[in-house]
């Protein structure tokens, strides 16, 4: 996507290094920042330079190339393999896409092995973008549909965190129809969460919305029931982080009360996502996906650019008062309208979404 | 209540002068101003060193006791009452202190005017005081009830903004029953919404309960519907800004989506109030009620303490993206189990609130 009106991915290959956005200094800078070594690749993760199912996936991919050009032996590449893992251990797409590049070098032999990891990271990374622009081009038919039915007027999207092209590789998840829309000339405008308490509404979300000249507002999680409530969203677009084969959604905390208010308001409430984000051992979400508590200080304290341009980091709340910090919540499938993969659009439901990705019916 | 250990109210009188806690300082510093002349609680009112209905009608009540002694003349003091009027023109209790106050006035005289004034303005606040505590008794039942179901486990509560004392004159009104049942031994936990944008239950809410030694949490308004569906909450218990005669609830903004998640998960959801809220003239909240936008600025700047102790304001959202500062949204009274006054606990519904409240059936 854009960035200053250049076309960019969230990460690519530049003179023998992997390149990547700092997504740290965001959106107060735009750095990139070139990593060279294996133990680069896993800080960038672990510091969470990069974020994002899709985009750890794609640097644990390229992490594997570097891991490759710097093993001398099976041993070392095993060992670079389990540090890079080790980075965020609950990332799926991590060990995925380390155990996919392990599988590749396997194949040729040790001999061809940095040549073949490249190709492979190359191969991760444009499947990545793939699927997302896939999701675009589904979702795209969805905002086809609300527009014919309100010609000549603005389409308003309400999303939550960011689900963007950040995330990813390209396109994003939740922000590909967006995108696809706006480059059919569709008019729209996005409400932007928030998402206290990381803000990755506020401060990602909005920024690649701003770099893409889409029209779009930041308001207060609290913010969006009262919207649908006055007809002010013709649809809630999120991300999802897990989706159980029956259709329940985990995603950012706060995603529920989003749900129930289009539930109650009659709003249509969509999830993109690739295909790789079910789980499919999985059918009750509020039972079965374990909810990460992150530290208290995340809501406690907040980091902004003061007016001469520091970033600097406040205390908010109460001196001496603590905070909880449930980072996702799961919203039942069955206020969900329907769920949009790279396969195509299918209804939160556990027949249609093993119809439509190949899954046998029964656990 | 409590501040390190010291009874107090929200203001009262010090040595010929009106004394207040300054509300902008909190929950930094426990800063007292002594309030002399018309000029300086105007000042006061209109810059938010005070805030809450009541405690806004308690003000202007001592206002006009300060008005009765600076004037010389009935055009004067005509004069002064118009200025604290226009403070802050939207809020009822202001405008129905300072007209309670010149009727007292008009009763007596103007020889009688400084005497009564603050004989008036003393009743004002103590009324307020007084019905606070009521709604404290009526609440403490349902807290009580709850416990009795549960015996020896603490009672989880989940509260959104500051409907505490700090806003009244005393005890609160959502607060009144919790710091009740704190008295009474019965074990509780408040988990406290931040409430973005202004951050009221994390700067004031958290701070009244930590000085009054009531266990809290402060989340991020993301959070509840999370709670609710494990069981993490007893009982939801809000304040209100205005309330129709069917029940329809105006609060601060995401006050709904918390409504919503309760009902879904089963729990119960109060609202406390003095009857002073009540709009005996709308029926229908959502259409009738209008909702005031703010500035942008209270969502994309936050203000905070460093870690030096310095008060700083710091931009929050990306560059260039605006926000928008919707302050309220309207519950229907579908989703409230009850509310709570001074005259007792009642249904959300018409006949039961007309009932209670003394008021004719009919429009």
């Amino acid at each position: 996507m854009l960035v200053s009106g250049v076309p960019h991915r969230t990460i690519w290959l530049h003179e023998e290094a992997v390149r990547i956005i700092d997504q740290r200094r965001l959106p107060w800078t735009f750095e990139l920042l070139d990593l060279r070594t294996v133990a680069e690749v896993a800080e960038a993760i672990r510091d969470m330079a990069v974020r994002g199912a899709g985009l750890i996936g794609a640097t644990a991919g390229y992490g594997m190339w570097l891991a490759a050009r710097e093993a001398q032996t099976q041993e070392e590449l095993q060992s670079f393999a389990e540090l890079l893992v080790a980075t965020r251990p609950t990332a799926v797409n991590l060990s995925w896409a380390v155990k996919r590049q392990r599988a590749a070098i396997a194949k040729v032999g040790f001999e061809q092995r940095v040549e073949t990891a490249r190709q492979e990271a190359e191969a991760i990374a444009d499947e990545d973008a793939a699927a997302c622009a896939a999701i675009g081009r589904h979702g795209l038919k969805i905002i086809e549909e609300i527009a014919a039915r309100k010609p000549g007027q603005v389409i308003n999207i309400l999303t939550h965190c960011n689900a963007g092209w950040l995330a990813f590789v390209d396109h994003g998840s939740a922000t590909a129809p967006i995108y696809a829309a706006h480059a059919a000339g569709i008019p729209m405008h996005v409400w932007v969460d928030e998402t206290r308490p990381r803000n990755q509404g506020a401060r990602l979300t909005a920024w690649e919305l701003a770099q893409q000249g889409v029209p779009h507002t930041v308001i207060a999680d609290n913010t969006g029931g009262h919207l649908m409530q006055h007809g002010l969203v013709d649809l809630v677009l999120t991300g999802a982080d897990r989706v159980t084969r029956s259709g329940d959604v985990a995603n950012k905390i706060g995603t529920y009360l989003k749900a129930l208010a289009a539930w109650d308001n009659g709003v249509p409430f969509y999830v993109a996502l690739p295909s790789s984000t079910f789980d499919w051992t999985l059918r009750d979400g509020v039972s079965g996906i374990p909810i990460e508590q992150r530290g208290g200080e995340e809501v406690t304290e907040m980091e902004g650019m003061t007016t001469e341009g520091r970033v600097e980091n406040l205390r908010i709340v109460a001196p001496g008062s603590e905070a909880a910090n449930y980072a996702f919540d799961v919203t039942p499938a069955r206020l969900i309208t329907g769920l949009v993969t790279e396969q195509g659009t299918c209804a939160a439901e556990e027949s249609a979404i093993c119809q439509l990705h190949g899954q046998a019916l029964s656990l």
